[in-house]
């Protein structure tokens, strides 16, 4: 991994073989992150899925592994919680996607992290079980 | 719905059964934002997907209901038009996309919206009869 | 094409007939752009999706022809490199993704380039044969 941190941006290359969300959380602590909306683009060899059922307040979950295209990785970043979706696309270019519970780098994996100022904490919305923002 | 401004951005927390495209237009009319691009991820339990026919000059829009995780939602905000496109997930992790006509809320909803100066007003492009940005 | 910059960002619009990327170029070059991550949606009626293949380190490349909304367009820009990946939705909102190797314009196409410092020149990642960020 490496990064560079610029007034309002942080800009950040994950390696083969790196957890995309581990090191998120290494870039958040290094910098005292409150607030981050990141955009992504990559390739990783295993994703974690998941799909929240607003019924049941609970994530079903299912790894895929393979060679994949990242075609979008969009979230954000508070101080205690990271919460992203990913979508793939296989070598027949169909894609899949959902909440991100994990993710592993194969080629390269490319984030933006624009900051702010506001901190988005999170609070339990006791009619869906789901931590959201507290702002 | 809940949303804080800072500088130069919007974030916005949507809540349950609220409608995603009617929630940004009112943060659109509180702020006068006359220039917005957007990113956000979220769940939905109805989305309605539109797919233009660029011979036809018209959209094909169909609604889906059930459990969406929503991968992507991108677009941009003007003054005379809000325009976004959306990613869904199913359960099956399988996805579904299109130009977003509508979509309502089931989990929570995070958009975060960077404000530019230059208004993004539209003109009628008549070669295929859509309102096009006029910068 | 039509583009207006403000001071770190540019936003364009697409026309139908013109090739994205290539577009995207031009762009750069006018305004020498060292660094920009973008975002965009639109719709296409030619795309040619990649998928890297580590092991072999190529990529397997298939053209699509059709009407297609783009759902999402996410990347960056160097000085050296502009590495996107695209996904679109057909007319039955099924979609399609991968790394974007060309796509043409068929309706509009509407893009936002944020600009940074940082150039985002590129070294080879002899692991996988992928030019890389060299931050």
């Amino acid at each position: 991994m490496d990064y560079v941190k610029e007034d309002d941006t942080v800009v950040v290359r994950l390696d083969p073989g790196e957890q995309v969300l581990d090191s998120l959380a290494t870039v958040r602590d290094e910098f005292d992150i409150e607030h981050g909306f990141l955009t992504g683009i990559g390739a990783v060899d295993s994703v974690t899925l998941g799909h929240y059922d607003v019924d049941d307040q609970e994530y079903l979950e299912e790894e895929f592994t393979g060679q994949f295209e990242v075609t979008s990785f969009l979230g954000n970043i508070g101080p205690d919680k990271i919460h992203t979706h990913i979508q793939v696309g296989t070598r027949d270019f169909e894609t899949l996607g959902g909440h991100c519970s994990g993710a592993r780098v194969s080629g390269t994996f490319e984030v933006v992290i624009h900051l702010g100022e506001t901190p988005l904490t999170h609070h339990l919305d006791e009619r869906t079980g789901l931590d959201v923002f507290d702002i």
